[in-house]
């Protein structure tokens, strides 16, 4: 099966959370908007936004639910359904948790430049760095404390912990001060990031063109002023 | 199957959309906040945040989530893998949609009250009311379209059209002079809003004591300055 990715080009933004999934399961997958493709696909079940994947006949969106389907086919997710309502669950709240990032650049309004909402960027970014970012860190510390094998869901990895990847890759990127400050609280996710970039697939595709830098258009994005 | 739900007591919230799906299929539950429970739920599979459903031995957390698991066992789903999925893709889209409204009364945290986050809010309930919104209806409107048969998957309801009851009704509590300005232009959303009020059970449902008022806890908030 050849999947086809649908995504924006110039970011990594929702999207990489499936191209992290397709380069490390090693998938046969077509990045259709950065390859010089157009938005000529089916627009039954149309998408409210991208990402959208098409894998033969289906047409699926939003970033978890495409997951939800890669998930079994590239083994990255249990076989059981409790196992994978339970990858699902994890997923959904790295979803939230990367919308709570978003909304730190952008308070006001997702159409509105950030040097339109500049100040109050600077408050949502207090709160997100005090309250929410701790939070979410505690949470999935404590998922990989239970498992205690190393992954969210065991031994095994699964797609949520290259999320997890994503999320702390991007965060070190955005905030550097304070991820420095509250690493050190956080080893088994740190953990996750370590091993996650160190397998040779991922690491191959972390050095070549087709990751795209993190830049200021991005989720994450890197204003000195909103860390902390 | 007795199911137990876990929800804020005070509040519809997210669990309204978990109780509009058992009250809809006359399943048998436990809303056990409500009906003096505590909180002594198996702590397996933590969730980051209510609600929470308890299922036999299983706990599923994450609104969705919950609602891709109970769709089929209450007849509210599809039962093929792409109707699920596209069901599952239209909750998430409203899952999206319901995050934005809370953010309109809380732009800058969660945790502090709608009275420190004033300014920003009606600047956000600016953007909201004339960009997202439309958005979002547009969308919806152009699925019933598309399906032509009165419900978003077809002839059918499911799950999703209950969810778009939820945020029909609770905008028209939060932005009544809005809604009433934009609702003719989305006849297919309004009309799934009818015929879930006037389905018997929920029409039961609505007018018990089941059925907490909206009130100025909850997501859905009527503050007449964040009204256009």
């Amino acid at each position: 099966m050849r999947y086809r990715l649908y995504y924006w080009p110039e970011i990594q933004g929702r999207g990489e959370f499936i191209r992290l999934a397709l380069e490390y399961a090693g998938a046969d997958y077509v990045d259709v908007l950065r390859q010089g493709g157009d938005f000529s696909f089916p627009k039954k079940q149309t998408p409210f936004a991208l990402p959208c994947l098409v894998a033969g006949k289906r047409v699926i969106s939003q970033t978890a639910n495409i997951l939800l389907f890669l998930g079994p086919r590239l083994r990255l997710a249990p076989r059981t359904e409790a196992g994978r309502l339970w990858a699902h669950q994890l997923q959904l709240t790295v979803a939230d948790w990367l919308t709570e990032v978003h909304d730190v650049h952008h308070p006001i309004g997702s159409g509105l430049y950030y040097e339109e909402q500049k100040r109050e960027a600077k408050r949502r970014a207090a709160d997100f760095l005090a309250a929410r970012l701790p939070k979410y860190l505690d949470y999935f510390e404590g998922v990989l404390a239970s498992a205690n094998k190393g992954y969210l869901l065991g031994r095994t990895l699964s797609y949520p912990d290259l999320s997890l990847f994503q999320m702390v890759t991007g965060l070190r990127y955005a905030f550097p001060r304070t991820m420095k400050r509250l690493e050190k609280r956080y080893p088994r996710v740190i953990g996750v990031q370590n091993r996650v970039a160190q397998h040779p697939r991922l690491k191959a595709y972390l050095g070549s063109k087709r990751r795209i830098p993190f830049n200021k258009m991005g989720i994450f994005r890197a204003y000195p002023e909103l860390d902390g």
